[in-house]
């Protein structure tokens, strides 16, 4: 039943015209976009769609914790859905959350009107970055009572979170008692949940790739590891372990050990779902701020103390535990040839979803192929409001169906205002998703 | 003609009863001294050894740019000179230095009215280290005539070098016309020039060793080396170099590698004269509150900049200049392997002593030997004010016969209020300093 609704970038265009004016930080949208969890700016952007949404006749409901949901007003007995968020980081850009919904709106509204077999829902998710609160997917989580009560009490810009939800006109109570908004028999009624995003890497664009249809979505294991080892006169203190406790020798070799260790998982298996990464050499600002010791470094003194980050994103959890164990004796294993010691200091982590329901990529691969969208299979290497959707249970411990689709971005470049996806890569995006939302998917 | 002139620790301790209380930071010398360059301080110990001097019947003079000269009053054509500093860093400890002009003057008033060939004369210089003014070795540099005019301009605790020399009661005009205090007669009259001094290392303390003969004075070589990638989503972007320009695994690469480069030369010639090392990892405090770069690093990044000191130190400045060369020929061949780019920034090179005076290299040896003080040669690892008197000629372009005597000292720590050499050691090294000014050095 594929009736190829195709969404035109003008169709794109057109809501973009009014959304580059909320929140930017500048007369041009290249300036970059503020629109904080909670804030004035974020609840105008839900604002503009609830009204859109009334215009051509879709339904609009704000829940209890301020998200919004639209949806077609026929009546049947189940429902498939898109959603992302609409919030950004300081000085972020238009297309990280907002793309997805845009692509939303405009797929069910070309949809309203033609006979489906299904629903249609669009959910706008608040605060799904977490540089706010410091806590990702804060609306997606509130909705389904996932969210921490003492998670209230962070701040941002002066106010708590519940002030800011107060402030919102939601409420915070359903935090307070970790109630839901979204109900068990809610979630039964779910067919597909779809969650269209700017992929955040390079991958698509590298490849001159249309479409990102991705296979499952990666959490991170996060920590900071700290060594210690001893000041020394540069110039007096002879070389070598006997004499040098050298911390930045003893995290080089650390560094480039744990390299090797990957490569060597990536030799046995070269497309493995696994990428480690070393943001911070003893770069994070507000740890610098507390901790003196870094500034005992000098130029002229053997190294004494230095910390560096550690990451490891996976879909697979059980991988990424067994990776990460390797990598901890590793570092424990150089650092103790230089004489050094270690401190790992957990930061988070949480849980990926292995793998994002597999019919509903194939299907996607069918609708590129007929619309010929050059497109492959990726993981998706950040977290997406989906990720929570995927990892609840129907009543009949079944999970719902859930995809993502990707959509190339500049550079691969989000959370900055160089952030940018073009109207045609957002409508190529938008029609893949409304040819999906169309289709019969009873037998996922 | 060795009469073993024994200096005992009671000798060393008398002088410290005192010195222990000038510049101090608490009621203990365990809270460290602050004794900054041409401040009132230093003043007061020169002041101190200017009276003990004229109470034994030595003669003192004061140079126009405020050293202090101690000398025998006998009239001997050639004179056998010690000296050293008595400034400190900033808390830094009571024996940098100090411990050489206390042996210095203990040694000359125990064979002032012993039979000599030679005059002698101890010189205490003013502000060898360069944390004060920035500069290493401002009294000897300005008394050899070999100090810029425009370091008259840098500045510290809120006055000019100028100003502090005026305030000290000596004479800024000499170094602003690069005039000596030193004549060049005065110069081709030393017979020999030697400095007391701590390691300011752990060789001699990890060998229980009482003495190290210094071998040669090394100098540096000292660089800000930074690396430019891109910074990118960590999730997002595939590992591998294809996808990654990463800053931080550049940096961990390029620091094993110049570690390999070393050994592979220690390999070569397991006593190379040469040390490397790297400081600082983006570790400099005064850097990074200019270089807001660095903190666009985050755990949740590939990193994209990153930076870097680079240290070689060795006597011998040929050496070091040429392993200097391929070292930065091997960061620039790994950073171009990552797609990172390198710039270098020279910070400062200056020229090392390759070889202090042999024959009195063998008279120290023949000396421990019958005083029974274990002892060993080695290359001095920081910068002296003898190295200074090493880089004069005489009229006739011979070299002044310099020396330089190691103690050892707890923990090989210095430039802090741990820094600690016991009466005994000093004694020690005293003693052999006695009994090498006390000899005929006109076969040298």
């Amino acid at each position: 039943m594929i009736t190829s609704s195709i969404i035109s970038p003008q169709d794109i265009q057109a809501h973009y015209n009014i959304l580059n004016r909320i929140g930017c930080l500048g007369d041009q949208p290249d300036k970059g976009f503020t629109r904080a969890a909670y804030s004035d700016e974020e609840t105008a952007v839900l604002a503009y769609f609830a009204t859109q949404a009334e215009l051509i006749g879709l339904h609009t409901d704000w829940d209890a914790v301020g998200n919004l949901c639209i949806e077609t007003k026929d009546k049947h007995e189940h429902w498939v859905e898109c959603g992302s968020h609409v919030d950004t980081v300081p000085a972020g850009g238009n297309f990280d959350g907002l793309a997805g919904i845009v692509a939303g709106f405009v797929a069910i509204a070309a949809l309203n009107q033609l006979p489906r077999a299904y629903g249609l829902r669009l959910r706008i998710w608040r605060g799904e970055e977490s540089a706010s609160f410091g806590i990702t997917s804060i609306g997606a989580s509130a909705a389904l009572g996932l969210l921490p009560a003492d998670s209230l009490n962070n701040r941002h810009a002066g106010r708590s979170l519940a002030e800011a939800i107060r402030e919102q006109g939601a409420d915070p109570k359903f935090i307070e008692q970790r109630q839901s908004t979204i109900s068990q028999c809610e979630l039964d009624h779910i067919a597909a949940h779809i969650e269209l995003h700017i992929e955040q890497g390079i991958v698509l664009e590298k490849e001159t790739l249309d479409i990102g249809i991705v296979s499952g979505i990666r959490a991170s294991s996060r920590s900071w590891i700290s060594l210690q080892g001893e000041f020394d006169h540069s110039g007096a203190t002879p070389m070598g372990k006997t004499y040098r406790r050298d911390t930045n020798l003893a995290l080089a070799h650390i560094l480039v050990a744990l390299d090797d260790l990957f490569s060597s998982y990536q030799k046995e298996n070269p497309s493995i779902d696994l990428v480690q990464t070393i943001g911070h050499i003893n770069s994070n600002k507000e740890k610098n701020e507390h901790d003196d010791e870094l500034y005992n470094n000098a130029i002229s003194k053997v190294s004494g103390y230095a910390y560096f980050s550690y990451e490891l994103r996976s879909c697979d959890d059980i991988l990424r535990n067994s990776y990460k164990k390797e990598a901890m004796q590793t570092v424990q294993n150089i650092a103790a040839s230089f004489g050094v010691t270690v401190e790992v200091e957990s930061v988070s982590n949480s849980s990926g979803v292995k793998a994002l329901n597999q019919p509903l990529q194939q299907r996607m691969r069918s609708i590129c192929e007929t619309l010929h969208y050059k497109h492959r299979t990726l993981a998706s290497g950040a977290w997406h409001d989906a990720a929570l959707i995927a990892q609840q249970k129907r009543s009949d411990q079944s999970n719902i169906p859930v995809a993502m689709i990707f959509i190339p971005c500049l550079k691969g470049k989000s959370h900055s205002p160089e952030e940018f996806s073009s109207y045609e890569q957002i409508a190529k995006g938008a029609s893949l998703l409304a040819n999906l939302m169309q289709q019969d998917l009873n037998d996922l």
